[in-house]
């Protein structure tokens, strides 16, 4: 656990990335009256004004780890929370998840239509690409085709996508632990992992420890977002709580109980810490290990 | 009107680059057998053996007037068909055109379900820009950065995804040609536009000229649908014909009437020719006259 002071700190610098990220988005996103407005303006609505933006944090804590421009930091933070955005928007869709509450707000396909939202999401995906291959976020070109592709593996079939579609596949399955591993390395370890590796290739290449940090803090991520599922409320989520074991789906919950949950991802949390330890100690790998303790001791 | 002698010279070169492709895409896409299973099966099942491949002929097109490497052309079309088989998949969907049939067979939400259909054509997309950033297919990584910029700027929000959302909302409208042209050149347009430019951009700077052809090509290509939706079978679409009247949207058709509508068609065909004079005459230029004339002047 984190002393109070330690906690006001990170909740100060969290408080800044945020209100950094919420600008750089809103610059890079198009206009609200912008043709076509009502397509920019549900972009701007999915994107905009939510969640807690664990994948920038990472990204930004990453950057500081290696000492990576700010100014490019924002074009990597916001590729990836672009992607992540797309993809709440389409998973919430009456066809996959058919949620109506997000991030505290109706869902896209509610407060607009589901063929504003499939464009939506679709638009913001290859913005995501765009900003990526305008914006200069890499000493060099090479880099930042090495930051394209980064992204778009953990995005695609054999990343998130393809998370998406084995957890669509296992509704109402029972999956062993190491069954519901494969499915959330993809699902949502895959984009957590490039947010880090993103953020350090902003300044050169990713140190081999950052990728296993990043592996245990995705990872942890979606054992904890489980548990939550189960623990917390709708109010405290701003997302339907309790939704997975109601549609049946597997889950860290399911496979082994809340209890056992919770200590996996303390192990996680722990494994994050010490691959930070082989990149140095203090002020460097400070920030990273505040958000690894704030994704798994988070309460929404 | 073509000589007979080059309609088939043009016929085998055309199937030449078809069959190419298909190989080029096969090779490119996820296996059918590696997981997720069904999702990569739907994604080559909506990819492969379809259409006529008119973007990656402009893409070989352009290729053969600057000299380009054939390796980098199937790396450039390859991502420019990828996009345009993500948006049918997308556009098919119950939310958006509601069809059944494409390329002469059931579309991917009735082949599969409407949840795969959704992740397939997210996946493609992101599929077509990982291919860019991993392969080469440009003399520098700079270029490619570029080639990356270009497609995604055709693919997005002021692009192809903005298109269809302007489709969207004009339905039951009557448009003039001015508002029917902004909406087209970025529907269909700008995707056509993206794949002459991508062709050119493998070997080196597009010229101005070639960017010129490539925007009339792509408008031209557009309002000869428009006139094949109205004039030609269900049989020779291998897509549901009369659909564009039926759901009261607005064409080039409804706005101008068969006759001009085939009239502009021309008159766009002779401009894209007139464009490509500028860049010399006979061989170099070839192969990009027969495809202006085979957009303008097939039959399905």
């Amino acid at each position: 656990m984190l002393p109070i002071e330690t906690e006001a700190d990170f909740a100060a610098w969290m408080g800044s990335i945020q209100a950094r990220m919420e600008g750089a988005l809103a610059r890079h996103l198009p206009g609200a009256q912008q043709a076509p407005a009502r397509l920019h303006q549900a972009m701007r609505y999915a994107a905009l004004e939510g969640g807690k933006r664990v994948r920038p944090l990472l990204t930004f804590a990453a950057g500081e780890l290696v000492g990576a421009d700010p100014a490019r930091l924002d074009v990597a933070a916001c590729a990836v929370e672009m992607v992540h955005s797309y993809s709440l928007v389409h998973d919430d869709m009456p066809c996959i998840d058919d949620d109506i509450l997000r991030r505290g707000k109706r869902t896209v396909h509610v407060e607009y239509d589901e063929a504003t939202a499939l464009l939506v999401g679709d638009a913001l995906q290859t913005l995501a690409f765009q900003l990526l291959a305008e914006h200069t976020a890499a000493g060099d070109a090479a880099t930042q085709l090495d930051m394209l592709r980064t992204l778009a593996v953990a995005a695609g079939s054999r990343g998130m996508a393809g998370g998406q579609a084995i957890d669509l596949e296992s509704t109402g399955k029972t999956l062993s632990q190491t069954e519901l591993e494969f499915m959330h390395v993809r699902k949502t370890g895959a984009l957590i992992s490039a947010a880090v590796k993103l953020g350090a290739l902003c300044a050169g290449p990713c140190p081999a420890a950052l990728e296993q940090y990043a592996n245990r803090v995705g990872l942890a991520f979606q054992v904890v977002d489980d548990v939550l599922d189960t623990e917390a409320s709708t109010a405290t989520l701003g997302k339907t709580a309790g939704k997975d074991s109601k549609q049946g789906k597997p889950t860290y919950v399911s496979a082994m109980g809340v209890a056992r949950a919770r200590q996996f991802a303390e192990e996680l949390r722990l494994g994050a810490h010490a691959a930070l330890d082989t990149l140095g100690s203090g002020a460097r790998t400070r920030r990273l290990r505040q958000v690894a303790d704030f994704v798994v001791l988070r309460k929404f």
